[in-house]
């Protein structure tokens, strides 16, 4: 009897996939209805940055031609922008690519791997996939608990995740917190510190993460294309580290892991400042539109650092998802996060947060 | 001292990243020349097909959301076509993704894997990475000696690749010889089976493969839209397998490993047949047009059913290479597939192919 299951490996066999925000095609199916508002994937609601379609057209003629292996214009750019080395980055297919990329490269089946409570879904998921040993530490005020998490470093542990802004809760540690907390991890331990949300940041308030990794060459700092630079459908993301770091990822990195398009597309959303600046705009009121809503409606939320921010709806969090997809908005359920009553909501444009508001007064009662 | 390399998990300490084709803008940049032609990739000379290209053109307004991480379109595309379930398909980011995938799921550092001599590149590698101990059996005129793949299994045997045809050297297996083959496989060790060249074989020659899934269980074939389709620049390709394994699969696979772009590029590649008929043709036009130059010159070459053609140009062949590039023609020099004194020659458009001969004629004088 062929058993599939008994082939695979300890990792993979009881692995849970990822689970993605709902797509708006799957609910339109699904309910049959339509003008649906997705609020679920912290995704950039001003759509793709003109600079970057034009850009797209130019480049669809060369698409029967395999992409770049090296990525050499998007790493030229970026190391020039960021003042880094070409020899510092690692490009992939989204910065999920590049976690996992790393994870691949230095853990084992004998280690440990370290991040917080309610920290985003990949860590685990990658470290489970590997056959390595999650420790989850415990969050303090739905965040990092960087000195407990310090203290759970053993002989074993050979990676941290740490992200910052952290999805989905939005909390956010503090330059001076986060370097504290590098200086004291072994160097034979890794950093990853995932910076996904980074640009939603106040520029003052950000760490100079990419000239931290000069002086601690554990630290590994990820970013991605997915959010303020609105390509998340693009797959695009990256890793700076010291190069020895850098030349490892990119020996098992998929040759052709960033296709023609994405590379083209991120070399030009880099440039794109009008747009970037516009995103963080739409952001900050939108943000200021959702808050308002949960202190006049007396609901409490997770102040954040991100696109999103995450409110406690309460014991019926899974039933009030449900009843928001019937309303046509999609939220994202956060229950996987051990964050039950709570419920996500990424911040869309104005009249999309309005849609999610005018549900949410109507549900609630 | 830091010691990246110490930190980094076995197989990848010392794996040689794959080298990829080189890039015609890359060649621009050094040798400050244009008008190049490149046939060192095995891509598709016709350019993007004006039906992927109006489709795209639709989709990039949608790029700032993430990709549907379950490809629904897509897969219920293939399988209506190939009379297939979505459920035994795995989608790729590129078929090197899938093949990747297949390792990382199934194989660990305990087991072997049997590829052949001078077959894809990426058997060894994905092996290595995993740590698990690659069994290289000897090439029978340049292709696979299925018998002697058969007497290397072992109780440790957990997969083995099949490419058909093979690439770089372009052998073709029958369909009785790669079924008797199949059915002596144990049912404990995978047999993945390498179809990427498939379109370009003639239908009455091609072998049941999806079929066959039904009947043995350990098989999974794989294919790609990098070639015949014409989708190298946007990666896209797929398994076809038992249920159960594609399920294991897609709990390893990344969410979105493939783009918006690639899903909807490869829906649409998928019902253009006038392309795919296209290409087909000019493949066999370039062919023959390749083959008469090699026997005017007195060239021996390992008859192909891909669409390339490995030539033996002697033992200067890697001098012949730079000797090619500064003349503007990329062809793959293969002595990394113990092929040194070989080239291999992607089928370009007529005058792709005439150029590359005239350089040829040149250079040999």
């Amino acid at each position: 009897m062929f058993d599939a299951k008994q082939l695979a490996n300890q990792g993979i066999r009881n692995l849970q996939p990822y689970q993605a925000g709902k797509p708006i095609e799957e609910l339109e199916r699904e309910l049959g209805i339509q003008g649906i508002v997705k609020l679920a994937s912290n995704e950039n609601p001003l759509g793709l940055s003109s600079k970057v379609r034009a850009a797209l057209q130019e480049t669809l003629s060369g698409l029967a031609r395999y992409p770049d292996a090296n990525g050499f214009y998007l790493k030229s750019k970026l190391a020039k922008k960021f003042g880094l080395d070409s020899a510092q980055l690692t490009l992939g297919n989204g910065s999920n690519d590049v976690l996992e990329l790393v994870a691949r490269t230095f853990v084992n089946a004998e280690h440990e791997v370290i991040f917080s409570q309610h920290a985003f879904v990949v860590y685990p998921l990658v470290t489970q996939a590997i056959g390595a040993k999650g420790i989850a530490v415990p969050a303090k005020d739905y965040g990092h608990d960087l000195d407990t998490m310090l203290a759970a470093i053993t002989d074993k542990t050979r990676m941290i995740f740490v992200a910052n802004p952290n999805n989905p809760t939005g909390t956010f540690l503090s330059s001076e917190a986060l370097q504290s907390f590098i200086s004291k991890v072994p160097e034979n331990v890794l950093i990853i510190l995932d910076e996904a949300y980074s640009e939603y940041v106040a520029e003052d308030e950000r760490a100079p993460s990419f000239a931290w990794v000069a002086e601690y060459p554990n630290l590994i700092v990820t970013r991605t294309f997915s959010k303020a630079y609105g390509l998340a459908g693009l797959r695009a993301g990256y890793a700076v580290s010291h190069p020895d770091i850098a030349d490892l990822m990119n020996r098992g990195r998929q040759p052709f892991n960033m296709n023609s398009l994405s590379l083209r597309a991120a070399e030009v959303a880099l440039d794109d400042e009008d747009y970037l600046q516009q995103s963080v705009a739409v952001n900050a009121a939108g943000m200021e539109q959702l808050i308002a809503f949960c202190e006049s409606a007396g609901l409490n939320y997770i102040p954040s650092h991100g696109n999103f921010l995450t409110i406690e709806v309460g014991d019926n969090a899974a039933e009030l998802y449900q009843q928001l997809l019937h309303e046509g908005v999609i939220v994202r359920p956060v229950a996987g996060y051990e964050l039950p009553r709570h419920l996500r909501v990424s911040i869309g444009l104005p009249e999309e947060n309005e849609a999610f508001i005018r549900a949410m007064r109507k549900l609630l009662g």
